[in-house]
């Protein structure tokens, strides 16, 4: 195989690829970049078997074939070469360089016919939907995911087509994220769960545009983005997700209009109190149009008022500040409006029109404090 | 105590003071910010034992008084705070209030009493140089002290003051860094050891400025430096630093100049077949005005040329890639002359005024290679 392309065609793709490349494993293979030069393009392809990545990169084809090379080195050498047109060729016996200028690299490659290829995905119908879009999505909910791999399907998304919404929930046991969207064109009904992991990957690689489109195709397995020159597969989870439903209520006894930025702020510096590891709650004590928010701790403690918007009963709550702040972080708006039941119920952080949803299980401060 | 101050005031001391707070100690006091109110001005002081800072604070004293505040979470509290006036106050049982809007952080404060203020260093004869200069004299020969303890004298530097010139040296047993700059007034001779962590630290707080000055003291046993509202103390290392000039030569066989950052990116690449811990020499093959640079590992090989202009013999030389590297970096000048012996003698960088000069012992590639 021998190729030529410029460096930053050849670093958008490792850059692209990069994130399907297994970074514990067994198989030395799995940390490879194929390099796909055996028909009339070329093609970067990653695949850790969970999630793969298949990229084209512009250059030209002096000699076809493939090879895979280890990717950390492969994308360390092209870094650090000059910007300018690099030449990887490819002996018999795999040994390949890579010159650029006056520098000459070489390195052992691998047998390209070890590497996995990406499932064949058929791409029926499938939706629509702008890069930034996806991106927001994904950033809005990705945080309740949870961390530990004890109960699988939390470790994933929902993604719920209903004809015309998606609508796109996490949870971990604690809390519950929701994001909802309608779509341009009505698709029919679709639950798939997609994991955590390909949905934090693809987010890296996502330009973000408003104008750049995601095309989105389902198989039994398989979840399928397609984007520019890029294609991302991944495995989805298997099973039947929670039954988010039932845990929601538009019901309250209380409900508060904040300043999102004062409200952030304010709990940021609570933690300030928490040390790690310590689940010592914060206390929200509202009544006429203020807010107390309250920490004690072995370090100190934290007192502040807040004004707010109060309709309804005056409570006092305790939650875990890492939960409101993950979800204040994300919201965009300036002022939020939380609702509130009792102080055993959870709360509802959430728009009018729904479009996002985030439930948070308070804290019995009494046994906590 | 009681004092107010703006939130970037307090920033401002508490950044200047920290890098004398200990990080590692039994002692908790150590750890603490002392806050001294207790005259007619608010100063910060850290001190680690080895060395002291003390900082002046702007602010308004409505009650005298001094206490120690843990570093780390004072620091913390202040920096989420809102952009405004904060007002600190301690009671006699040292309960501490962090005042601010609405908000109010409580934490306990330590007795100023016990805190170990900074030695007392007469103010007489001293030097005065920019804090650009004093920042690039530390910058172009810190990387060559020693980073293990087992050579105390190693980990400094000697600053050596001939009348009106300034010497900066480190070495580490296979390399030496040199610096020499003009002062402006005559001073005498002086030879003094500094402790490296003590130049890294004084390097982070100096704004940099070519017109603000640092004023230089020296007592038998410490340095004092001086500038803007700060003071900085530190002992000194013990001993006679080693004779370098007795290392230093200005003969050589082989002369070349070499486009420094062709040099540098080309030696970059080649540590890319080094792995961590391993010991593969870079091979310099010097002839007819082009260098070849090789290198030779499990990874791989590179292989580059590189023009130059020679002046003397052809010569083959092997070194440790890091140790060009590091001297290269902190070379501002666009072209570098490099001075060798033979293949067993250590090659010199320098310019012509030796107002720097690097050397570096080569490594022995028929035996390593």
């Amino acid at each position: 195989m021998k190729i030529t392309c410029e460096k930053n065609s050849l670093l958008k793709g490792i850059n692209t690829v990069m994130k399907a490349v297994s970074s514990k494993t067994t198989m030395p293979i799995l940390e490879c970049i194929l390099i796909d030069a055996s028909a009339d393009e070329i093609k970067f392809t990653a695949n850790d078997m969970e999630l793969g990545i298949e990229t084209k990169v512009e250059g030209t084809i002096l000699e076809k074939g493939i090879v895979a090379l280890e990717a950390r080195i492969f994308s360390d050498i092209i870094r650090k070469l000059p910007d300018n047109i690099v030449s990887i060729s490819t002996e018999n016996n795999l040994q390949t360089s890579i010159k650029c200028e006056n520098t000459d690299l070489t390195i052992m490659g691998r047998d390209g016919e070890d590497f996995s290829y990406l499932p064949f995905i058929e791409r029926e119908e499938g939706i629509s939907i702008s890069q930034f879009t996806l991106k927001d999505l994904i950033r809005q909910t990705i945080f309740s995911i949870a961390q530990n791999e004890s109960n699988k399907m939390m470790t994933g998304e929902l993604f719920e087509i209903n004809n015309d919404t998606l609508r796109v929930v996490s949870l971990d046991g604690h809390r519950i994220s929701i994001r909802k969207i309608e779509l341009k064109k009505s698709f029919g009904e679709k639950k798939i769960i997609v994991p955590g992991k390909t949905l934090i990957e693809i987010s890296k690689i996502l330009t973000g545009g408003t104008e750049d489109m995601v095309d989105i195709y389902f198989t039994e397995n398989h979840i399928l983005f397609e984007f520019e020159q890029t294609i991302v597969v991944s495995r989805l989870i298997e099973g039947n997700y929670f039954r988010v439903d039932q845990m929601l209520s538009n019901d309250y006894n209380t409900k508060i209009k904040v300043n999102k930025k004062n409200l952030l702020d304010c709990i940021d510096r609570a933690t300030l109190m928490v040390k790690e590891g310590d689940k010592k709650p914060i206390i929200l004590n509202i009544s006429e149009n203020r807010m107390e928010v309250k920490i004690t701790s072995q370090i100190g403690t934290m007192n502040e008022f807040i004004d707010i918007d109060l309709e309804g009963n005056d409570i006092k709550i305790g939650f875990n500040p890492k939960f409101l702040i993950d979800a204040l972080r994300v919201i965009d708006e300036e002022t939020v409006d939380i609702y509130f039941m009792n102080p055993k119920a959870p709360c509802f952080i959430r728009d009018e029109q729904e479009s996002y949803i985030y439930l948070i299980l308070p804290v019995n401060f009494l046994d906590a404090a």
